[in-house]
């Protein structure tokens, strides 16, 4: 039996609003391991807008409950990450082994048999890599951009949030692929990394623009073949208004309303029906099935340098509640990781 | 040349709101016709929500005008029918014979080449059913409920505007094919209809329900595989909200916003992404490629009684606009219908 002194971020309350400093405590624990553990100590885990869902008290969606369970107040914080293994009751996992899986907001995790975790092979990368582009984002942006937007080639593509963790890497795969891509985000450094580090076509900055409706018209004159939606409400709206004729949106989340404080999206149905226009919603775990194929497509790309991985790292477990507070505010650009072990 | 004297219906000026009498009147003509034209004496011809579209001035959506263009003040409207030629300049219809396609709302419709016109062999079933559920209505079921809802059996489906012309045979569809059907309409008479006569599971009164999410959840206790959405509006939204994973919702129709009066449908996204839901628009001219299916299908299930045909038949070009105007508010029940040939 293993004694291990933890440090992790849990909730106080319940959040229902936009979250603050003082909904968050880190906390301080001994585990006694039992056998058939695993002990990993976290490298690098994720910050992500979607565990806001799961820290509201009445989710505004059932649904949102039933996928993934509320947290409990006070308890540990699941989050993906990349960690080394410092103890193990199980013949799968030896000490000082790298994996990647499902770890916490936290100094360890104790892996219980069942929980997602693998072996990691770097293949060369930087460890932020795996918690970015080739973990959960990433299939996020490859399964929705390849298996629900089902692009063509030369057709025009719209991301929202282009500059967040998986808005950044769907319109690489799109400009690879051979496809049109406007982007928008929410400053103007963000809108000159879009055009000239990650090779988007165009890109506008959402804050400037005061009619979306005109704004896409202007930037799709065509009309828009895939939109990638990362934020719901009005964007959704301009999108949906400007879709061609058989076009696909992929709904992959509703940052605008995470909070309550955006209007939800009225989508005109009218231009849904004339136009066949295919609006889906869909998660990451849906294409497991193409997770070799993702894997090593990606990995290539980041080797080659046809992909840029875009990472904002944060430090220590102290910092996991205002960088998860940021990604509300738009704070980072890319992936937001924090890294938890200092003298890596 | 033929001269032949027309009585037909247009509209006196665009229409933004709910149809009145007075947006209509009868005109008389004279139509001198050319050679390679076909005259047809319209005998059924159907009247459709959907060309309220046609005859707004401003669509609230540009892809209505660019899908069906805009109906000029003054000319005849078009509308699916079934009539008999009664003089022909092309070999391929001759005089007497019964024809299908693209007719009028008037008495005579001077057929173009290039225009839909085909033969009808009405397989000893009434032309009431070739406009109906042999018709454009039909062929917007069938495609809906099997290319775009894409059913299996058992799946729990629920259908709004139930008693209407696409809805009702929707319905029929999903039971034959063994699902969990139920259906919403605006008046008992109309419930007791799809229950009793149509083999509806259940069906209720959305005018006598105070919360549509909650009466949903009532008759849907395990969740919403498909819905098939013919209103919009606040039923869709309700819908969305009991949706199941991998639920499919098929646009048809949007009823509830064509007038103006209702209030757009926000979907909740949230559940949308948690639930993997599609949300699909679509037309039946997308499936004429099942149309061979489409009508033996039909044709056969009409024949053994396995489908009823719900007909409601207005007499004389005078009554299309109030047969029209009847469908804003509900007054039909199936397939609205105006016969124009008294003696038949």
């Amino acid at each position: 039996m293993e004694e291990v002194k933890n440090r992790f971020v849990t909730i106080k309350n319940h959040i229902n609003g936009a979250p603050n400093e003082s909904d968050f405590e880190i906390r301080s624990e001994t585990i006694y391991t039992e056998s058939k553990q695993v002990v990993v100590k976290n490298m690098y885990v994720s910050v992500d807008p979607y565990q806001l869902n799961r820290m509201k008290s009445h989710s505004s969606s059932q649904a949102a409950i039933n996928f993934s369970a509320a947290i409990t107040l006070g308890q540990v914080i699941d989050a993906y990450g990349v960690g080394r293994v410092v103890a193990s009751g199980r013949p799968d996992f030896t000490k000082d082994e790298l994996v990647v899986g499902l770890l916490t907001w936290g100094e360890y995790t104790i892996v219980e048999e069942g929980r997602l975790l693998n072996k990691l092979d770097p293949m060369g990368l930087p460890l932020t890599h795996h918690v970015g582009p080739l973990g959960f984002s990433g299939l996020t942006a490859y399964g929705g951009f390849f298996q629900v937007c089902k692009p063509n080639k030369g057709e025009k593509v719209f991301v929202s949030a282009a500059s967040g963790s998986v808005g950044s890497l769907v319109g690489q795969y799109a400009k690879i692929f051979g496809c049109h891509v406007v982007g928008c985000a929410g400053t103007q450094d963000k809108v000159n990394l879009l055009k000239e580090k990650l090779g988007f076509d165009e890109a506008f900055n959402y804050k400037d623009e005061t009619d979306l409706k005109s704004t896409l018209k202007r930037y799709f004159p065509e009309g828009i073949d895939i939109y990638f939606d990362n934020v719901g409400g009005e964007m959704l709206e301009a999108a949906v208004a400007n879709m061609n004729t058989f076009g696909r949106v992929a709904v992959c989340g509703v940052i605008s309303e995470y909070t309550g404080g955006g209007r939800s999206a009225a989508p005109d149905m009218l231009t849904v029906v004339y136009n066949r226009v295919t609006i889906q919603g869909f998660l990451a775990a849906d294409y497991l099935k193409c997770y070799g194929d993702f894997i090593s497509t990606t990995a290539e790309h980041l080797r080659t340098g046809k992909m840029q991985a875009l990472c904002d790292i944060s430090h220590g477990v102290e910092s996991v509640p205002s960088a998860f507070i940021g990604l509300f505010r738009g704070d980072n650009i890319g992936k937001k990781i924090v890294q938890l072990e200092m003298n890596e």
